[in-house]
């Protein structure tokens, strides 16, 4: 398809300044102080929508905006629903970026800024990719719905909402995701699984006030103390949760995808390399690819309590808290989890100590059919723009909606990551590779191509 | 003594303006920021002092300086050595305050402010009476040291080093410190015995960076995990110190001892409403007297570790860290406690972790005798200024100090504490009684001449 890829490569530059003029917004969902920001997210994108040719319209909701789009109706060709997300996490900890976080930067062929990767810059290859087939063919060869969101990182409430309200006008056969990562550098990858999430942050309150440790250590409970010793009743040192009922919907393992896992070429002194330990750890029994993808997981993501300035100072806090992360396999309900957490907090709480438990977010893990013709059409697509042939694999994070998209949509789900491992989602210092950005927008244009020969 | 009461009554005004002055300053030791505050307060006092007519001088030291002055020699007179503190602990929660910690306010006759009770009010009251008699009698009773420091709240090794240097300069019969509290309102105490504290950091690191607790998690060691179970693992369910050897130098209470801890009027439930809790808790099979004032404690101080801002952040933090402090009694030594407890971590830290512990300040307990004279002179001061004896109590808390002063300068230490319990030391919004101001006042100028009737 020259006439495309010509279009592809004259505008290539405006692409990444585009994604940067995204990046500088600084969309931070999980920040009251930012919701102007991710609104702001929003309209632009929908403005880009706009001028490519589709109406796009910005969608209130009680949380953060949605940006709806749609395309030429081209009939019998199947619907593909694009899906992305416009907010990004959270910065901290600031001190530990080499570069201002929304302030992107180039260098050595990555774009540095928060949200880089996850998921502007995925995001983005898909609004490329049908501005060049208007652009060059005035048409799209399949029917396109857009639907993005702002609330990604804070759970997707009022994107679910919407999709159960709109269950008809968002009827399609599949719906593109690209909001994952490749195998490696070099190697693409579809991800047919991904696991779910129960977040929520634990509150402990002890004493009315700080006290001196001293005139009072040794009379009351000290919610620090007792913290720990709640958290650390939920894991033993095997790894393995402690909550009882938590491993009761775990599908385990079969000995063919145990197999599978196996064959891949994963390198395991590369991976603690990245991510820079000198010993792997984790539940006893499983390999690092099989706790990755396929085990449930109990992660502190945080943790609150009296005095963090330099220097001594000896309080006994009045308060401690910690925010705390369970990843779940297919079959495991977030609702079940939270009730079996409850009971055994309930048991383990100490005296003299208030207990509050808040639900943050929950979803179910996700697996997805490798055998649809979707998936087999998006496995072209990507083959074509990037060499290579995918690999079919699993991928530990969540995305929460993907299985509600599944469940209330009734399509397949196309997980077409386009990021790397070292891409510091979630962290400082997060980056997308450029040539993937461009490799991504490629890939999009051809699966359009690809679905469209689905056409009945 | 018509007229030193007089002058106290004359000029009680303007004694608390003074106070509200010195409180002004702040002068946080443990902070960086404020090191020019502290100096600031140190030389506040050194002229207060020389307006007063005692040559005083600001000395510097490594860290925070000291404050020297000495009155005139009245042969055959004891010699008192008056220490006190002008350095004050962090502010922080500030949110919990309702005043600026450091724009002192008046309220229901009490002063607020951060250092109020600890120690800036409590060390004036002896400035304040030494002015008084040089006042009104244009003479001190006894031979006058005063040796202040700035480095209270932050370990005391300037002051350590200079005690040791200047032995023989600093030679006195007791010393007198107000830093502590009374039993109750109305019912001033003196304080035979003190816990020692043994403080450390504990930082554990894992990954090099921040990872998503989706894609990652599973794989390497939580650094927020492994401390929680690090820090579960040095205290049971019983509140007993798991450390291997922790208690082997603690001297059993006596039956003695623990009758008369028993017959002081401790009112538990008014104690729990201070404190605001529903249910004591501690050391099981030690009455909560005990437990406060004569048991050792293990309390965590402060958790800090990855994301801790609103909402939800799916992180597996690089790094997790704690505040610890255990309170020791007397006979436990806190170099021995160091070792045992670094024995212990390296015995629990789970593979993955690079462990860190920073030893922050260290003294052990300290128990002062009853039966000198200097201790029944102090006890009939305040029985002179508040209308009743004080009691000989315990406190739970430490002055690193008291101990080295008592071994380096072989003398008694008299600790006549004009404090509350309520007092909100080391924490928001603390505060100190001015009716308690003033009685310590008069107490301090009754101290001079009852320790003059010890003149040979």
């Amino acid at each position: 398809m020259p006439n495309l890829d010509e279009y592809l490569q004259t505008h290539a530059d405006r692409f990444e300044q585009e994604l940067c003029e995204l990046l500088r917004i600084p969309s931070v969902s999980a920040d009251p102080q930012h919701k102007g920001d991710v609104r702001r997210a929003g309209e632009w994108l929908a403005a880009q929508l706009q001028k490519i040719g589709l109406p796009a319209e910005v969608i209130d909701t009680d949380g953060h905006p949605l940006v709806y789009a749609q395309g030429p109706e081209v009939p019998g060709a199947p619907t593909a629903l694009v899906y992305g997300h416009f907010d990004v996490q959270p910065v901290e900890p600031l001190d530990q970026w080499t570069r201002q976080p929304f302030e992107p930067a180039v260098a050595e062929g990555n774009v540095y800024a928060r949200g880089a990767s996850d998921d502007k810059g995925q995001l983005l290859t898909h609004i490329k990719s049908l501005e060049t087939w208007l652009a060059v063919e005035r048409r799209l060869p399949v029917n396109i719905k857009v639907l993005l969101e702002g609330e990604e990182e804070v759970g997707s409430e009022s994107l679910v909402k919407y999709l159960a309200a709109n269950r008809e006008a968002l009827a399609c056969d599949c719906i593109v995701i690209s909001d994952s990562g490749q195998f490696a550098p070099g190697q693409p990858a579809i991800t047919c699984g991904l696991r779910g999430i129960a977040y929520y942050e634990l509150r402990l309150r002890g004493p009315c006030r700080d006290l001196h440790s001293g005139s009072f250590g040794g009379t009351v409970t000290n919610p620090a103390n007792a913290l720990s010793r709640i958290l650390a009743s939920l894991i033993d040192d095997k790894g393995v949760v402690q909550i009882p009922g938590f491993y009761d919907d775990v599908v385990p393992l079969s000995d063919a995808e145990r197999k599978s896992l196996a064959e891949l070429p994963f390198d395991e002194a590369e991976y603690m390399k990245e991510v820079g330990v000198k010993q792997l750890a984790g539940e006893a029994g499983y390999t690092t690819l099989e706790r990755r993808w396929a085990r449930p997981t109990f992660d502190l993501c945080g943790l609150t309590s009296g005095y963090q300035g330099e220097g001594a100072k000896t309080v006994l806090p009045s308060r401690a808290s910690a925010k705390l992360s369970f990843r779940l396999v297919a079959n495991q309900d977030p609702d079940k989890i939270t009730q079996s957490l409850r009971k055994h907090l309930d048991r383990v709480c100490p005296p003299g100590i208030e207990m509050e438990l808040i639900a943050h977010q929950g979803s179910g893990g996700v697996l997805v059919s490798q055998d649809s013709p979707y998936m087999k059409a998006a496995s072209r697509a990507i083959e074509q723009a990037f060499g290579v042939a995918p690999f079919l694999i699993r991928e530990g994070g969540s995305i929460p909606v993907v299985g509600k998209f599944a469940e209330i949509l009734q399509a397949d789900v196309l997980l077409l990551g386009w990021g790397q491992d070292d891409d510091n989602t979630h962290a400082p210092n997060e980056k997308f590779c450029l040539a993937d950005f461009h490799r991504g927008i490629k890939a999009s244009t051809r699966l359009w191509e690809e679905l469209a020969k689905l056409t009945k």
